[in-house]
């Protein structure tokens, strides 16, 4: 298969066989998902591979209990991870200024570079996954289940697994409303409403807005999905992971 | 070629050739890495895709003024963009609580997603590309280039092209220095010398120390390449941006 044909054919997958994925083909995906471009070749990052069922259990909680999460045989936590580094650069009489924002920034731009490669390489072998953005969330627990240490944060996880369900593939906005020419070209109030035209009349969204009691799709957004009072919780708790783990 | 032959000869390229990229080609690679997952299919990002030569002329300072920068025929800026969304929730009666540093998260991460999809299938179309760190470093500056209105914020630029060049392979990490099973297993300072062994062996390495009267390799990123003071002078910078942008 090649890029083409796995980005054409991708869905996010929540439902999984009962069947376990080999080590030896995890072991190639991540060895080669670590071609990845890397600042300064630094390569800071960790991937924490968990299938014990007690510690899904203990993780799920942090992404919303959300099934796949018991049900995927294979959690990858994707971490910004300076320690490792860090602790090379104490042992080499090294003084290692990466206790901030831009060092932290750093890390997670590398790691999800390595995230979206597991990606492609899992779908290329017939694996489905799904990006939990519960991540960020809650920071905080994860990093006491998977005992993650100071420089270590966690950005992303991909549950994965083989599909047991095959979903259609949804929307995505026009090309024109992505994609700039020179510079950013803002958009005129009726192009906006045209860019998301096709996402409102979806069948499902029309009926989402429906028994929501909602006047508009964007609503939806606002007051039910991803609301203002989460948002600014969620952005204390990890301001607050970000200085736990040093990077303030 | 499959993800696995694209990955496992990934190189950043430098040196292009005087070969523009057609733009049906870009917008095929554009329009597919857009499949990639994004959170709640919100697709928050917007790229940039500059070719002008003012333009990039005006861009390279950023940049430290790599020559990739003048030489590549695109320069792809991927830029976490709430601009749009919130432009759609406010003209639909939606109040968009999307100013915080959650959202700045959330954006980021699709928007690397896409470039490293963009990254796939540039290099299995014959393209090259590189990353160019220095985004972060100088949002200000290419959010006044590029025009970039509140809402906006770069993350990572790709320079793209024909490759004129074939640099080898760069080293990486061993396996078991970057994937953790179940949960992080932290390194005894016995396997910290282990894992980095084989780069500080690299004769290019040896002799980048030696040239620099440095010690230890280590001592070349701590003081050279990417030193607190760069750090810390960029992460204030990067917080500013992210408040004028209004994400804070």
């Amino acid at each position: 298969m090649d890029a083409r044909e796995i980005l054409l054919t991708h869905r996010s997958i929540r439902k999984y066989k009962d069947k376990p994925i080999e080590q030896g083909l995890l072991d190639e995906i991540i060895t080669l998902s670590c071609r990845a471009s890397t600042t300064g070749n630094m390569q800071v990052y960790s991937v924490v591979n968990t299938t014990e069922v007690l510690l899904k259990k203990k993780l799920a909680p942090a992404h919303f209990n959300q099934k796949m999460v018991f049900e995927a045989p294979n959690i990858l936590t994707f971490c910004a991870d300076f320690n490792r580094f860090n602790r090379w650069c104490e042992a080499n009489d090294a003084s290692p200024g990466y206790d901030n924002f831009l060092s932290f920034m750093t890390a997670a731009i590398d790691v999800l570079l390595v995230s979206q490669n597991v990606t492609m390489l899992a779908e290329e072998r017939g694996l489905g996954i799904c990006y939990l953005g519960t991540t960020l969330y809650n920071a905080d627990s994860i990093i006491e289940i998977l005992h993650l240490p100071k420089g270590v944060v966690p950005i992303t996880t991909l549950t994965i697994g083989w599909p047991d369900e095959s979903p259609k593939l949804t929307d995505r906005l026009p090309l024109d409303a992505i994609l700039h020419q020179e510079t950013y070209n803002n958009y005129s109030e009726a192009r906006i409403n045209e860019i998301y035209a096709e996402k409102e009349n979806l069948p499902e969204n029309i009926n989402y807005v429906k028994i929501n009691n909602k006047s508009s799709l964007a609503q939806i957004f606002t007051d039910i999905r991803y609301t203002r009072n989460d948002n600014e919780y969620f952005s204390e708790k990890l301001f607050a992971v970000l200085k736990s783990q040093g990077f303030m």
